[in-house]
């Protein structure tokens, strides 16, 4: 365990977060330990804003992709094409576009709706544009999957598609969190809602392979959340999986407290999926309040008025940064391939930054960093 | 359960926000259902900002009592006398103002500190001002005890002074969290880190009551704080109490997410101690983030800056209707006593509000109510 001073808030780190926002970061070089060309698939078909920000963050990403990677459109043919016969987005994307970027289309007949039940979903619409996205990557056609489609069934296609990595007893879902110091990951964020201390480990590991690789921090800071800093601090679970994280070879900096997540004390923060989901849609429910409410407090005063109308750009600045749809989505770890589950409000934007996190995963063999770890406690899980 | 309408989020409701957190809600006339006079006890020597707030919260809290109660400052004579001696608070309260208000004066020579280990302290501190306010309580001396002192040795303290009401299983925190609708109260926030499903039902009786007569809302709104609405979603523990609270005669809306809290969807949140607490710091942290962010990107440009100097007075409500402070402590539900624990950088606000909040659970006989409410869901306990 660390020393005090590491548990100390670090300063905001304004250069870190843009970064991120921008997706500078991500679209960083990468040493490429990967051989052969990376086709990340994008779902076209999911999400509540229509197809539209799918295309576009599709396009955009393979514009940028300067040969790294090449990216693959899942979807239904003639929605899709309908969609660019009337120019996609800001620059107005046509069909010619994709050629032009290299952007494959593969056509699934079929599309899953939010309010489907997966298993049900799943069964029944086995050309559905997530299970043929998924499918590629089995068949070895494909190394990453994006999709804004229900988490449900694009968790549940994952494991029924992919497996899990060779150890991994249940994946999980690392959402990026923003921070003071530019972000954390946080996991389980809802795929596991009841955990045993073990699980906790391997999300530690998986969670710590994530964020090193992708996100480029060495040696990542894991923190187990819980009531108290002391390793006495916390219920049954949290304690004894503090006992397995003392032991590991991570870089475990003990327990940190709710108040410690936004300080961005620690860079990987550990808990079950119960909580996990809680603290998430509690976070995102806090920033849109946030600013709802500014606004009505604004409008009580002439002079508040005219200040709201200066403010503008930087608070926008900041509800930007804070922003949990531009970081690229969730995800989904353990499973045997590259899947990340975006928001269903996903901008073009959000949909871009998540082929590249689904790049560098496969470009950093993160998976295959995952399994080393994993197996390394295997005997701490048997 | 109720039907889908129910849930929606209602209208922010600003004239609620401002009665609470100028305590005029609080300050209502209340039908006093309890015989004798009322005597609540302050500690005057916890919290982190010294016994000027404990001090001078108290004769706020006397001066606007109206008979209704009475108002006891146990702590060191000398250190109190001290104080007033340099007039204490904006008014400058001096010595005759305790007894011009009705503030009785009792010694206790020790204090217990914040980092001190509660059970060690409680042993060896008998005439601690905590043991000394909670046994007048015990004696028929007093009828609450309000401290901003360590968390865990009021607990303790009140646990082993006042024991349990009949039939509660496991006493439980209740805290205020600003709602847009108003607020709503949390529970358990930290007492009970690994809960059973009848201790949820348990906690949604007694929240249920504190609600219903302390905060004025008749047949308040429980929810159960799970990761989706559906009676299926959540952990065993969720999924088990979600049945016993269909079965329960309280108000029920069914479960809610973490992003429903802040919209005022229930008016008491059920959860176990350890969800409750990380909920709790984690919100406290985004107040304290937020506005200190703010000026971090008000400070990019002269326009922002300017903008900021209007905006400021509408800021500063905003915070302070968020600020969980002003809104009088967490109560500690269960125990046979009334027992207010507030947080350690009270103000005197927050202790007079405090005040308020335990003559009005005196007044209402809370207790009385739990005690029924828990006894006629016995059979499920048992």
């Amino acid at each position: 365990m660390q020393s005090k001073a590491d548990r100390q808030p670090r300063k905001p780190d304004r250069r870190r977060v843009k970064e991120l926002t921008t997706g500078a970061r991500l679209n960083k070089p990468v040493e490429n330990g990967f051989s052969g060309p990376i086709r990340i698939v994008v779902d076209a078909m999911a999400g509540d804003n229509g197809i539209a920000p799918n295309i576009e963050g599709a396009i955009e990403a393979a514009r940028i992709s300067k040969g790294r990677y090449q990216v693959v459109l899942v979807g239904d043919d003639v929605a899709i094409k309908t969609e660019l016969a009337q120019g996609v987005g800001k620059a107005e994307y046509r069909e010619d576009d994709l050629e032009k970027y290299g952007v494959e289309l593969v056509h699934a007949s079929q599309s899953i709706g939010m309010h489907e039940t997966p298993t049900e979903a799943l069964r029944t619409k086995r050309d559905s544009s997530i299970l043929v996205g998924l499918r590629m990557q089995k068949d070895k056609k494909a190394e990453g999957f994006i999709s804004s489609g229900s988490t449900g069934a694009v968790m549940a296609g994952a494991l029924l598609s992919l497996g899990r990595i060779e150890g991994v007893s249940r994946p999980a879902i690392a959402s990026f969190m923003p921070t003071e110091h530019g972000g954390c990951i946080l996991l389980d964020a809802g795929a596991n809602l009841d955990c045993k201390p073990h699980h906790l480990l391997q999300f530690a590991a998986m969670g710590s392979s994530y964020c090193q690789y992708v996100f480029d921090r060495p040696a990542p800071k894991v923190g187990l959340l819980s009531v108290g800093e002391e390793a006495s601090k916390g219920d049954e679970l949290t304690q004894k999986a503090h006992q397995l994280l003392l032991d590991s070879k991570l870089n475990f900096i003990g327990n940190i407290e709710g108040r410690d997540i936004l300080r961005g004390t620690a860079d990987v923060v550990v808990c079950d999926g119960f909580v996990g989901n809680v603290i998430l849609k509690f976070a995102e429910s806090v920033v849109r309040m946030f600013f709802g409410s500014i606004k009505r407090y604004v409008y009580t005063s002439i002079f508040a008025q005219l200040g709201g109308l200066l403010i503008k750009p930087a608070l926008k600045r900041f509800a930007r940064d804070l922003d949990y749809e531009e970081y690229g989505g969730a995800l989904l770890l353990g499973v045997d391939g590259v899947c990340v589950i975006c928001h269903g409000r996903s901008t073009s934007k959000a949909i871009k930054n998540a082929v590249l996190v689904a790049y560098r995963c496969v470009a950093h063999q993160v998976n295959e960093h995952i399994r080393e770890q994993v197996m390394s406690y295997k005997k701490e899980v048997d």
